[in-house]
């Protein structure tokens, strides 16, 4: 702490309550506290804030921090899941949303801190790696949904490469073996895209057979609609299709009775993140469940555990769902 | 408030800490406390908090008790809307759920009282009536998407009725008069599924006209493509079909693509929500959205308006969503 203060050309007890989220109360100034933030970062300066445990003086609240969580309609059992394990312990939410904007972020945070806050899940939408405010360095914190780049908080993300390998595990058990194709672009999301389909490769690679192809486009219903209509209109024939989420899976249905192609007679179906819609398409589509709630408890149970912190993200299984959409190789 | 000291058999501070949710602090007695809230309500008592403003020391938190809007996918952009609304004015959101559990509601008042939450917005997943409790009626509190049987609190809910005359008109105005169906039951909603009946016959009668009947099934894509799926197979032959929810609208889909009928070519279809779905659909399904965001700002302003209040609860305009899934009747 006296390297900080001194880098930071101020007192140790300033340096004190700057990390300590207190820099509020006593009005300092801005130009300090960015000093004292930027010294502790540069100084890799970390008080070993997980390990000592909930503050004594607590308000037992917990700030969940997103970018856009609550808005998007298929992530919110990340919320939830989040406010109903911090209630078991007597927990309220700060339920906040930052667009990801590092400024409405950093003024955001100091908020909270006036409010003291024990602790904060800083969430993410899509899967990914994530630069955490400086502010949160210092703060008792589990990422949900995200990696830091780093790895200094401790983390919790879905499997997705073992996600991968189950999807097309529940292709290669039906008996496909060729012409399995891919649609999605696997580059559009970091985590969720590069690791799926690294698990997919894998499964069918260890099953002596590999991909016929990608189709490659975003992930949302009208792309998919139109990339995979164009394809099979290029006479492309494939036996069973593995799309990168169920919005991609919703216009690989619809492009597909289109032509009057039916699943899974004339083609199997299978898809990830097990949102409403999977099970609403006919015929109910199989996917690989994003456990949005599951991790989001599991980011909780991290906070309240005072003991041994995973060291490496904690990876929360996927669950297979299994329907109607999958059915043997047409012979 | 010595009326009700009397009434409850206890002091006057007694009273009026229970009343202002201060009773945590002081360890007031469950017995006394329930007493008191008992008395007040006997008498009518109301503080007119609306009309104080806020607290003079405020914590500017807010506290969002909903039953299930933030697990239920497509009412996020309530919590979402409060939460956006709030940061402009500096506040911060409390987000809580209680599943509709009255004992778990008055325990979790008290959690928030304890923390000097500012005002309450008290929300529902479905536009309803409820009974707000006991502890609710002496904070300054806003109803969201719901109404109390009593009208004692402000309430922002969504003008259905105008919805159902818009669902109808957008029919009408491409020249559908006949074999204009309903499908859904209007009873399974009491104010939506009322509300929007009733404004559907009202627009048909003003035109002349009026609808060939109903399809009754549950607001779900599965029951509606199987009983929607029956009536067609049964000879049924609508030239329109309004369907009281996106949901329902999914299964109608399913069912007409199912049987070769075209959309609109064969059937035009209108509905209500403006989910996600409703843009993913092929064609494009014209819907009436609920306003979620604006319902949930317009909530936020009446909490920090010390002025007047609407005595009636506050309509929001639900917006018209025309798309290719309305054309003309079969000639």
């Amino acid at each position: 702490m006296q390297d900080v203060a001194d880098q930071a050309r101020t007192s140790k007890t300033t340096a004190h309550y700057v990390l300590t989220g207190q820099d509020q109360k006593l009005r300092i100034a801005e130009e300090t506290r960015r000093r004292v933030l930027r010294a502790a970062t540069e100084l890799r300066y970390r008080p070993n804030l997980m390990a000592k445990g909930l503050r004594t003086q607590v308000t037992r609240s917990i700030a969940f921090i997103s970018d856009t969580v609550a808005t998007e309609a298929y992530a919110g059992n990340l919320v939830y899941g989040a406010i109903a394990a911090a209630a078991e312990h007597g927990y309220l939410l700060f339920v906040c949303e930052t667009g990801g904007d590092p400024e409405l972020e950093a003024s955001l945070i100091g908020d909270l801190a006036s409010r003291h806050v024990d602790a904060y899940v800083y969430a993410s939408l899509f899967t990914r790696e994530v630069q955490i405010p400086a502010e949160l360095h210092f703060e008792r914190t589990v990422l949900l949904n995200c990696l830091a780049a780093d790895n200094s908080s401790p983390a919790v993300i879905p499997d997705e490469r073992q996600a991968g390998r189950d999807a097309a595990c529940a292709l290669l058990d039906r008996g496909h073996r060729r012409a399995i194709w891919l649609v999605g672009e696997p580059g559009e999301q970091v985590l969720a895209g590069a690791q799926r389909t690294e698990g997919i490769r894998q499964a069918l690679s260890d099953a002596g057979t590999e991909l016929a192809g990608t189709v490659d486009c975003k992930w949302w219903p009208e792309p998919a609609y139109e990339q995979f209509g164009a394809f099979l209109d290029d006479g492309g024939d494939p036996s069973a299709v593995i799309c990168l989420n169920d919005r991609v899976a919703l216009g690989v249905y619809q492009a597909l009775k289109a032509r009057g192609r039916s699943i899974p007679t004339d083609v199997s179906v299978v898809s990830f993140d097990d949102s409403d819609l999977a099970a609403w398409l006919q015929p109910p589509l199989s996917s690989i469940a994003l456990p949005h709630r599951q991790m989001a408890a599991e980011a909780i149970r991290l906070l309240m555990t005072d003991g041994a912190l995973a060291e490496h993200p904690v990876h929360v299984a996927m669950p297979v769902r299994l329907r109607e959409s999958i059915g043997p190789p047409r012979s």
